[in-house]
């Protein structure tokens, strides 16, 4: 297959390549062969005017169960989010038939969305965690997926808790070995501790264990809100990252929600465990009583890639992130409090542009995940979408004289769903 | 005419009221002339499930100019981000063809996105600006529209400044009276100096007069960020708001952009004047350096709506307004810099919620304008809105048990412009 027209992609961070007149060969195992420049095949599938080809977005971080509640319940903190609105409706995908008709839908309005790769907490339930994976299987959404293991009386309700350590155990052993006989690469598990109050001690260091033999994805919140992070300082003396590091999960393979209020030890201590780190903007605005040092962060070149968190996160979209990821960076360096001097009201170079968010979206995804994606390098697998940027039903406007780095800058800020034309995981169309 | 649905508007600050089985009934003027509950009359057009009827959306501030470059172009503090990108761009509109083109481009946008009622600053162009207003009534939106003044040869550069402080104050005249000879109450002329850095003492003076004598709508932007407001309390030793006061440009008929630097003293001299606030949260983010204390302002009884302030903020939809407005007061809420410790981080109870959001997005506006419009109260123009929360291409999804206040709360997180089914203006149906 040869698709031929302007690529965008950000090769390095805060670097984008535009690509006129280019062409993307992709073998029949829909990895990348070349990228060239000039004359395009004949049986080339060449792109219209006012469309671009550009990697699939890359979700790090979405609460599948949470689907239907998003949009809603914003006005609790934390603890009370979960234990109020969240654990009560995650519980109901003990009924599958309910969690046959959520994962659909999210996972078909994730692919509206151009959303090639998601990572994804499951509820407590092994078989709907099964279902989730079946379900990404079938309509070819590449999927890091866990069965989210909370197995801790104290902070996890009767209603809503692994029966046992040994129950969340064995659910999540079942639940790797279930993905893995599925015969897809595009459907990975992930060993997923909800975060540390919900977990006691022995599951996690049998996670910590389990992580390592078999070799697998690891996703667990890090640091989320002043709660969360204190919590775990009274538990454990150690600050998330060291309690982790303490339990073997973190690894090159871990996905870390969050981080918010991880310090510069706490990074130095990611970046030598080589952990990624899934930034949600959107969540964090509701808890997680700050904004996560996104610049600091990648400056310090760790790995970062973005999560909608559904639903903590109010919106599906990859490239909406991308937007509050750049705003928030300049609320964090502007300062939010009128009243006091402009000097001090915010913290300097703190602010990231589009470059890094679009960077964020697509090639730091990947790098979270280990990934073979995110850029059109040879090698790569042909995740990509097709932005159109001629779609009535579309704040999307794109006049004359603007570059292609003006349309992309548009398209993180105006695009909708209509916008993404068509949506390709490994080669395979998924979407248009 | 009578509409049979769910109703769900805002009659007061910070409450809802959801109508079932409501019928609204329009008299020939476009005016609501009755609110039942209970069975409608036959020829009634019965809205189909999982629709209900909103007050139209009021934007209370939109740079008609910028169209184009909305989503471009924010690594630039605001003067310049004027100086280089926006002045160039506005003053491309003594060019009627462009003029034309993207005018009604944004008004077509902008009905789609069910904005009954915008507030536009047109460019420095009599001629352009005439022409918005023929294309706002053309299209059937309630118009409020100024030609921008700007006479000020320190801070207008050469190619794009009015030719005089005469030149300012005729042109403006004559759009006043150009407005007025349309013979529709839809469209109002508006008095626009840009701000007090764009005009002469002598202009303001004039359109302190101006204002008086027409008794006619005053759009400007005030203490928007600190080189402006700094600005301003050089040249004339006070506040933007008692400068403005002093030129006779505070009435009840003014809206004020921003307003983000404004304290306790200006709130009770923009309150004693009865004039409004148009509160634009996504461009605060890019060009104000901290947020507007929306709950302080709304606390203390002032008239605040919501304002895109297209291209400064890069959304054409009042309802990510509205989303970016709670966002922004839970930034500030909770402060930005996780280094702080906590209580100091952020500042306590300037939160606000979607039934505030909901109401500064229609109800509040229509007071900002001095409009009868915003709810569904007998004695108002029928302005309102069809949400469909079945339309497949959209990110919103409602569910079995979601409550109104749940859709409501939904859509203005997740609503696009698919969402609107249907606009009416003062009764007339302007899209669907």
């Amino acid at each position: 297959m040869h698709i031929a027209g302007t690529v965008i992609h950000a090769p390095s961070r805060g670097e984008l390549e535009v690509i006129d007149d280019a062409c993307v060969s992709v073998n029949r195992e829909g990895v990348i062969e070349s990228v060239t420049q000039g004359e395009a095949p004949t049986d080339a599938l060449t792109l219209a005017p006012g469309t671009f080809l550009l990697p699939g977005l890359i979700d790090c971080h979405v609460h599948a169960p949470q689907w239907p509640q998003m949009g809603t319940a914003y006005d609790l903190p934390l603890n009370e989010w979960l234990q109020q609105c969240t654990f009560p409706m995650e519980a109901k995908y003990s009924d599958l038939d309910f969690a046959a008709a959520s994962y659909s839908s999210l996972i078909d309005t994730l692919l509206e969305n151009g959303t090639t790769t998601a990572t994804y907490y499951g509820s407590i339930h092994v078989a709907a965690t099964q279902l989730l994976a079946d379900i990404a299987k079938e309509k070819g959404q590449r999927a890091y997926i866990g069965k989210v293991a909370m197995d801790n009386p104290d902070q996890c309700p009767d209603f809503y808790r692994d029966a046992s350590t040994t129950a969340a155990i064995d659910g999540t052993r079942q639940l790797v070995e279930y993905i893995r006989s599925l015969g897809t690469d595009r459907v990975q598990p992930v060993i997923t501790p909800r975060f540390i109050p919900s977990c006691t001690d022995d599951a996690l260091a049998e996670f910590g264990r389990m992580a390592s033999e078999y070799d697998c994805h690891v996703q667990t919140h890090c640091s989320e809100s002043d709660w969360q992070h204190h919590y775990v300082l009274e538990r454990h003396g150690l600050k998330d990252t060291q309690s982790l590091d303490r339990f073997g999960l973190l690894t090159d393979k871990t996905v870390l929600a969050h981080g918010v209020l991880i310090d510069d030890e706490d990074m130095t201590t990611i970046r030598s465990s080589h952990s990624g780190i899934a930034h949600c903007p959107l969540s964090n605005l509701y808890f997680s009583n700050a904004v996560f040092p996104a610049r600091r962060a990648l400056d310090r070149q760790l790995k970062v890639g973005l999560g909608t968190d559904i639903a903590g996160g109010a919106s599906a979209s990859v490239l909406d992130n991308a937007a509050m990821a750049i705003n928030m960076s300049r609320a964090l360096e502007e300062g939010v409090d009128a009243t006091a001097a402009q000097v001090s009201r915010g913290v300097d170079d703190t602010r990231i542009d589009f470059r890094d968010a679009f960077w964020m979206a697509t090639a730091g995804g990947a790098e979270v995940l280990g990934l073979n994606a995110g850029t059109f390098a040879p090698g790569n697998v042909f995740d990509a979408i097709v932005l159109d940027t001629t779609v009535a039903a579309s704040d999307l406007r794109v006049w004359g004289d603007d570059s292609a780095e003006d349309v992309l800058q548009k398209a993180i800020y105006g695009a909708n769903q209509n916008n993404i034309a068509t949506v390709w995981v490994q080669g395979e169309k998924v979407k248009g």
